[in-house]
């Protein structure tokens, strides 16, 4: 009897994916987005969940109970923000061992008020169950979008430029310094990379924003790291991909972190996860008003390689001319978690 | 530091109500109903969370994975049921320790697709994470609700009539079984009890029914059992309560395990949760409709008592005079989940 760890999460929600569901004419995205989306009206809800458990995606010390709290929210606000919605309304769920104080419950509704007021979420009802086991938190957002403005993975065409908001690869070093227990600096970029992996920062307003000024043809968010989540949007739209290495907006703090080995820097900003920037694909025609629109937004937006046809997978462009992701293996750097 | 053992699960949600939320004109009902409630545009969106933990809600070998899927769903599509909506959407994280199989993960898909069929329900999407606690499953559903349709617990008024359907107590008793190990004889209403506690019939379409027909002031799902429930019902709507010890529709089940101690089988009836029937609140002027939607319905529609002025609690009418519930205790009773 095959044990879900050996076909993986993936091969898992292939699985869960595969069966047949009832039709349902209001059911515009099922399963394998980044939201579910569903028709109601003049308008489309979004609606995505995602949690976080102690031990599994964090160690206790790692995170004040108000970091997990603001992150808890921000993960599930991102997934919104990458379709193109508008994050409204939250649930949340607490798994609550015995020795849980109601000190660490107020700290952890103030950070998540505090993402909450950011970002324009209101939370309204959940569930408390007792635990035997790690504290965990389960969180589901609801939000809304226009009917016409709904982005999804699967709307990459040949020929679309990749683009990425932000620096890459912040958030797994920041994940190294609290596995190590090194302390970076205080206003460092090693700092920053830490706050980075606590409180990640969702791009909802400025997606709404690339919405609107660049039609993006799709868009996904980084949690799984840039290799990655590129091949859910290639796989959704069928087609391959190039990305230039030298392109890639290393972050300082990853510069900084490995100290001049470029190869090792750049491996963390494409196969580290939990960025949470946004990763999107344009016609070629949109290319010229993204420095506009960077500076309108007051972030990067950095194109960093282009769409190509079905079959070519994900490939990288260097200085030792092109590798292909697939093989070549940049998974095995992945955030382990 | 208090832990919120201390306080109690309804304490912390007190504690979380309490704290102040940005003002959103789309939240008709924020915490503290079966469901929340938000404006979307002509329709009424109702959205509920609720989860099932192994240890804290049943014990291994208590239900296959299969009851485990179906009534992580019924248990929800019941909120919904409860505030008159229209269950439609679901999504599902589950918690996986790093033993869980395929099959079970198959088996568990099986019952929650089997009760999605029953009352219309689509899972939409999810989340999966690995646990080093035990195995949990956690389902958010969406439902809509006519706007005129949308009914509270906050609405009894004094001189209502109290109905519940169906008969009670029939899922602590099976709760008993599984816990003894003794096994009800085939066939038996022993049998049925237990079936009560692993594949609770949620009443979404008599929901429906109940709404149109009737026009219910308040309405809530016995989950925590009928004292407890009456009670929120009671506090939201700032009235009091006297329920007929005598009219209680104790299930045949339960008179049969207790073997004719009509005071032990009344306790299980009036404190035991999980039957996941309705009660709900009526004027006086619509008793008359209730034996015509029964049997429209085929389930017992029982009028089992009134509501008073505020301040007089639950009080319950018997042979032995009135007894006043919130001191006489039936607490003691209460399914230790």
């Amino acid at each position: 009897m095959a044990k879900v760890t050996e076909i993986g999460d993936f091969g898992l929600i292939d699985r869960i994916r595969a069966r047949k569901v009832p039709h349902d004419d209001d059911v515009v995205v099922g399963i394998g987005d980044d939201c579910a989306v569903i028709r109601r009206g003049p308008v489309l809800e979004v609606l995505t969940t995602d949690c976080l458990v102690e031990g599994s995606h964090y160690e206790a010390g790692w995170l004040s109970m108000s970091d997990v709290g603001w992150k808890a929210l921000a993960v599930n606000v991102s997934d919104v923000a990458a379709v193109g919605g508008v994050p409204r309304h939250a649930l949340v769920t607490l798994f609550l061992p015995a020795d849980f104080t109601t000190k660490a419950n107020d700290e952890l509704y103030d950070g998540l008020e505090a993402c909450g007021e950011s970002t324009g979420v209101t939370v309204v009802g959940g569930d408390i169950v007792r635990t035997k086991g790690p504290f965990a938190i389960s969180i589901t957002l609801s939000g809304t979008c226009e009917r016409d403005e709904v982005v999804l993975r699967s709307g990459a065409r040949e020929g679309d430029i990749i683009v990425v908001t932000g620096s890459l690869g912040e958030a797994a070093v920041g994940l190294e310094y609290l596995k190590s227990g090194r302390v970076p600096a205080e206003g460092s970029a090693g700092e920053a990379c830490v706050a980075r992996f606590r409180r990640p920062l969702a791009r909802a307003a400025e997606a709404r924003t690339i919405v609107g000024s660049l039609q993006p043809s799709s868009m996904i968010d980084l949690s799984d790291g840039l290799v990655s989540d590129l091949r859910h949007v290639l796989e959704a739209s069928v087609v391959g991909g190039v990305i230039d290495a030298d392109a890639i907006p290393v972050g300082q703090g990853v510069i900084d972190f490995f100290d001049g080995n470029e190869e090792e820097a750049l491996s963390r900003a494409v196969a580290g996860g939990e960025d949470y920037e946004l990763l999107f694909t344009i016609d070629r025609q949109a290319e010229d008003r993204l420095a506009d629109v960077s500076d309108r937004l007051g972030i990067k937006l950095t194109p960093i390689g282009k769409i190509t046809r079905k079959g070519s997978g994900v490939k990288m462009a260097g200085r030792e001319g092109e590798r292909d992701i697939e093989k070549g293996g940049f998974d095995h750097f992945k955030t382990a978690w």
